[in-house]
């Protein structure tokens, strides 16, 4: 079977594609608001009537939460699993958006068409890049070029409760030789990117509670415990003058960068000043001595997400709070133990509580760090599809968040997964605005065709 | 003129003095809402025509804001002004109450019977204490023993803007030998309490601006500046570990407690565990090795009133946030100058923000301590009136909270004033549930007779 013909196939359907997309994009899959139930349900509808056309056994599966797709080609060659989700972000504030999010439209902007609508990029747009490709494949030779089979959730965006449940229920079924994942993006703009490792998270909420009530500062000033002090107090402890996280073993299982992967991450020339300058900072505030792209792939953080305490509306109001409390995250690397260091973080902590102030503390999740086994044969074909593809060669990079559907593949399933995306850095995903390159979806689908034919070379 | 018929009178008038106070407590004069700017004015009629009754030459005067009530009612002896407020504090969190805030009503309780609403303690109940007083002297003798003005303010619980134009417009008919101002409480349950000392306030709030938009804490997290470990160091700098302030320049001008206030004060026999206990607290958490009664009354403070940064809902966002912003107060004393803590307390947040934030400042008001001239002849007079009137004698106290009328009343008409008031630390002003105890209002109102016939002896 020859990719060219393939090829052209997706630049002649491009503008049946896109229209394709727009109406995904109209479905109001917000998964997090119950309000939007049957929206979920509808772009699950609509992903297995799609996926029929193109001659999949594409079916709707119910869950507790929001439905799952799951399709197969059948068919002979290598058994390639496709995951993406469905569901969306929420479209608040609903007034920073310039036009209806779920009202999609192809935009002219300086840097060329975009698609402009809630989901466009995270991940609609990027779901569509594979089953346009795997369309294309079936127009032109009546038959796909591998084992298909694809697996789309509806809960990515909120917490995914059903997902392990449902991957242990359905663990044969969903077992492929090897996942591939589309909700990552480019290096910078024409540098397509493999995922080789994830940072982990632990998410902890601290609440640290003096005296019973909001008290008058008047009265109470001078003599009373003030929590928020105690909370400041914490937070400034939890970094040394270099930026170094102060919490008892800590840095137990961070690995060193090989020499091999520093010398492709400097060669990926990282521009740092137009990274930090684009949102207003000049200079990489994380641990000194180390390169910027390994303070956000490859270094531990720990950062405050949220803080409040006491009066905190126009105006002023003199009360000693009674409470205060941070959320605080940290990004995990290498073998760091999310559970250790949930520990080691609660001991600090409580050790730094007065006599007078009790602390709670609530969890809000944790997963290692990820490293895919670039190893697996799918790599270096990706590696070489992709670089055939775009103007500059295929990287491996790190990623600084989280994505733990990987690391479930392997658990689980004891799958390896690649992560491949075309999502750029100004999309605005979770934000207002959202939108996906229109070169980002037409190069992306151009992608994945030729990653299937060099998998199945 | 005798004061034991007056005592008798008001005892035997309290059913009557009791019932005007429930009707100008369903007056809902809230000040700060616009949308009771129709109950302030009548709140001001009442009174006016409450005055009347009692011969006063009473008016409404207009303001730019809320009007004010100025009576006078001539003749003989020392000319006295006394000075309350008929606005209150909005009734929110309203689901807190126990009833209709504008419907008091007598309450029996396990301590005695109370006046429930809004306004029975501040200042309605007690700005009444005294014009019963002036009711009962009238209906016994005819005539009042002294030359007494009064003037009531609407905008005292919304930061009084007309107060001090209308005070330098009137200054020559407001002014009198001692002003008397009812507006504080007891000293404990039975120990009626001359303030002699008001500690000063300045408030700031500090806003620090990092990234300009929140970002992802994935994608960012270990490179960008968080605003909110900046606002932490900062708060965390202020105090040292004895619980000194560690601005430069602070401790100018406060004074060292003298032998003879430390020894009366050592006379009250305060119980901080007591009074920490109410509110859930054991340990006096100020500068150590200075008394409880000196942390609340004659030390300066700083405290943090409010703080806030990044995602404050429920649940978790990892967000690097963009703004960390707190309210800081500073109670002040002696002659501590609030234009220059504030300017040294900015020079010192400067010194610690990074270069890839910036720090704006809003100034929330700043006003010096006040110390009340305790060589007038009226403190002596008042000290024995109440002595007389109450189990334990009076005393000489300080007083943690700002009240800025006493110093108004000082700077712009070079009059000395005198603050008494039967409150209680219970009485629950600015909260839901206010209440001032009828024996409050029933023993000050013959605080006051007894007050005014020591001052005319």
């Amino acid at each position: 079977m020859t990719l060219s013909a393939v090829l052209d196939q997706i630049d002649a359907d491009l503008d049946q594609s896109t229209d394709r997309l727009l109406e995904l994009l109209r479905i109001q899959s917000i998964s997090t608001d119950p309000a939007y139930k049957a929206e979920c349900d509808r772009a699950a509808d609509w992903l297995v009537e799609d996926l029929k056309t193109i001659g999949f056994d594409a079916s709707k599966r119910e869950t507790p939460g929001h439905p799952m797709v799951v399709a197969h080609s059948g068919g002979d060659g290598p058994h390639v699993m496709f995951y993406g989700h469905y569901d969306v972000q929420p479209i608040d504030p609903i007034d920073l958006w310039d036009r209806d999010p779920f009202d999609p439209q192809i935009e002219d902007t300086a840097k060329g068409k975009v698609i402009r609508g809630r989901g466009s990029s995270d991940d609609k747009g990027q779901l569509m890049t594979f089953v346009e490709a795997c369309r294309a494949w079936k127009a032109v030779h009546g038959m796909l070029p591998a084992n298909i089979s694809i697996f789309f959730e509806g809960e990515e965006e909120s917490g995914s409760p059903s997902l392990i449940p449902f991957m242990k229920d359905n663990a044969e079924e969903l077992t492929a030789d090897i996942a591939l994942i589309c909700d990552t993006g480019l290096y910078g703009d024409s540098t397509p990117a493999i995922i080789t490792q994830l940072r982990g998270l632990l998410g902890e909420e601290i609440t640290i509670t003096g005296p019973n009530k909001d008290l008058h500062s008047g009265m109470y000033g001078g003599i009373a415990m003030n929590p928020a002090r105690v909370l400041a107090r914490i937070i400034a402890s939890l970094h040394d003058d270099a930026g170094r996280i102060t919490i008892p073993g800590f840095y137990d299982g961070v690995p060193e960068l090989s020499n091999e992967l520093a010398a492709s991450w400097d060669d990926l020339k990282f521009d740092e000043k137009e990274f930090l300058g684009e949102v207003g900072l000049s200079k990489p505030a994380g641990e000194q001595g180390r390169r910027p792209l390994e303070m956000i792939w490859s270094r531990p953080t720990c950062e405050v997400n949220g803080m409040t305490s006491g009066y905190t509306g126009e105006g002023f109001k003199t009360v000693l709070p009674s409470i205060a409390s941070a959320k605080i995250s940290f990004r995990l690397v290498g073998t760091q133990d999310p559970f250790a260091i949930r520990e080691n973080f609660r001991e600090m902590v409580r050790t730094m509580i007065p006599e007078d102030c009790s602390v709670e503390f609530s969890d809000h999740g944790a997963g290692p760090a990820g490293h895919m086994n670039t190893t697996h044969p799918a790599f270096d074909q990706a590696r070489k599809a992709l670089s055939d593809e775009w103007p500059n060669a295929a990287a491996y990079v790190g990623c600084g968040g989280s994505i733990p559907i990987a690391g479930y593949f392997k658990d689980i399933l004891d799958m390896d997964a690649m992560l491949i995306g075309f999502g750029k850095d100004d999309d605005q995903i979770h934000s207002p605005n959202e939108k996906y390159d229109l070169s980002s979806f037409h190069k992306g689908i151009r992608s994945w065709a030729r990653i299937l034919a060099e998998m199945t070379a």
